[in-house]
């Protein structure tokens, strides 16, 4: 991550240890996140207890790159009320388009919702929105389980370049 | 119950045995009911494998009992593709308009969501709306719990007289 | 018309003389016609001078007769506070399941959707549900109208059979 | 207006003569704004035909100019796919926060919704959403109208100091 907001300092596997961290990637231009993500995300946060779920943004702009820059992200999460820490994913090592973790965990687009359990492993990552009734009870799932052995989140290369391409849905990288 | 709906027998403890139940005492002229109710119990009918858990509703009629008779509401779960078995409680044993099942657990109107775990333990009794977040919370919370010894739900005597009142939120008993 | 409800006494054209008439065959089992044609009846009724603009509602019954008769329809008139009168419509002549009226215009089935002008002619029948700001408009275009010459509506015979199929826009006649 | 988007060439009294205007002061960073007002202003835009009704938007940015700028405009524009003319508010001459015509019309903050009749006479100027029901009934209101003798908008001052109070109804200057 290249920066952090809504927290004040950067936040990582060491400070979410044994929690339930529920994320999202999304853009602050993307109407499918900005309509269903974000509205949801700050459902999960008011809902779920701090100290057993962790809910984080990550601004991952893979376009209009020029109008979603920190400040405006900034201006964005106080108007809409958005009290979690959000990361700015950092740009690509190669110059492309599409951003670094969202490029690692070969993200489709935004937004991705990624649910990640007590013991560090990822359990789904998914382009799209899901209904809250079912993330509910994905969550709670989390929660009842027992951490485990830690062994990390498996990264995978992503594609390198990339056009926005829009719909009710999402934004999808293409 | 004096009858039910949408199932070839009866269901009692021993159908549901080991399943979490999720049921919720609703009338068809209830506009909460219908608006909010009857579609949440759909979603939480074709979400979760039935195996597991069981989506009851229970017709607790306590005013306008002519116009929502058993025909009545056979014609709504027919028109509203209600699925799910659907129990008609039973009149009050005294000439009430309260019903039976309604006046044991004082229920205070409709709708009435009722969360009774794999042991037969009634875990939530609430009156109006709850939304779909916590319930799927709520509702996997109970299927990751381990079946305990069953000892029975333990009803409670209601009040013997009934005004209906309605608001968006569901019809109070007052 | 077989009965009037919410209105002291039936509403015929001398009643109406000079104002636009926006009226909606519905039933009340109709999971569209509740959802949407009921509300935005009841928007309409409250937006649009009384003197300007009469809603009323007509209940086709082409299914389920012995749920949806006068006492029941009386009840979810109450428990859904509609305020404005409300027809029954009579029974086919030759004992058939469409209603007189319904099947004297032909409608397709509920909700179907009348808007009448000042001088008394059909402007509008359609099935099935139009956006307000449509509706706003076309009722507007016919208060903006002077009255002409009263010819009275043209009806046409409709078909004598019916099947209820229903869906999220509305219940068809087959 | 310092720059118009979605139109080739900026858009006056006289490219407008005789249709009948509806047009909102907007920012891309106020919620209330995002969620209705855009939407809403689409759906007129699709609705009424071009050569009687023109949509129009105004950019009147008061706060976090830096992350409102054109090339953001834009982006959003697009990615919300708004097709109606665009206009940006010239800033203030005083170098004070609220831009020029925000302040000769004196509004209150975003939304602020404008009707304008075929004459070129200001008929509405109201902060905040109003019904499609309504909407669509007042445009059609001023579509059915003559145009009267043109004597042109009168503007007032407005206040020259602003901060930011957004709720989910829109954006205030305070």
């Amino acid at each position: 991550m290249s920066q952090w907001l809504n927290t004040e300092q950067p936040i990582d596997q060491s400070t979410l240890e044994g929690r339930v961290v529920v994320a999202a990637g999304f853009q602050m231009l993307c109407p499918g996140c900005v309509d269903q993500t974000i509205p949801q995300l700050k459902r999960v946060h008011a809902m779920f207890p701090a100290d057993e779920v962790a809910v984080i943004g990550l601004h991952t702009v893979f376009e209009h790159h020029e109008a979603m820059g920190p400040p405006a992200l900034a201006a964005f999460l106080h108007e809409y009320k958005v009290a979690f820490p959000v990361a700015v994913d950092a740009p690509s090592p190669d110059g492309g388009p599409i951003p670094s973790t969202m490029r690692r965990y070969a993200m489709q687009g935004t937004p991705t919702l990624l649910l990640i359990d007590r013991s560090w492993h990822l359990r789904r990552q998914s382009f799209g929105h899901i209904a809250d009734l079912q993330l509910g009870a994905e969550i709670m799932a989390l929660v009842c389980e027992e951490p485990r052995i830690n062994e990390g989140i498996a990264g995978e290369s992503g594609s390198s370049s990339s056009t926005l391409d829009c719909d009710e849905h999402g934004c999808r990288v293409r």
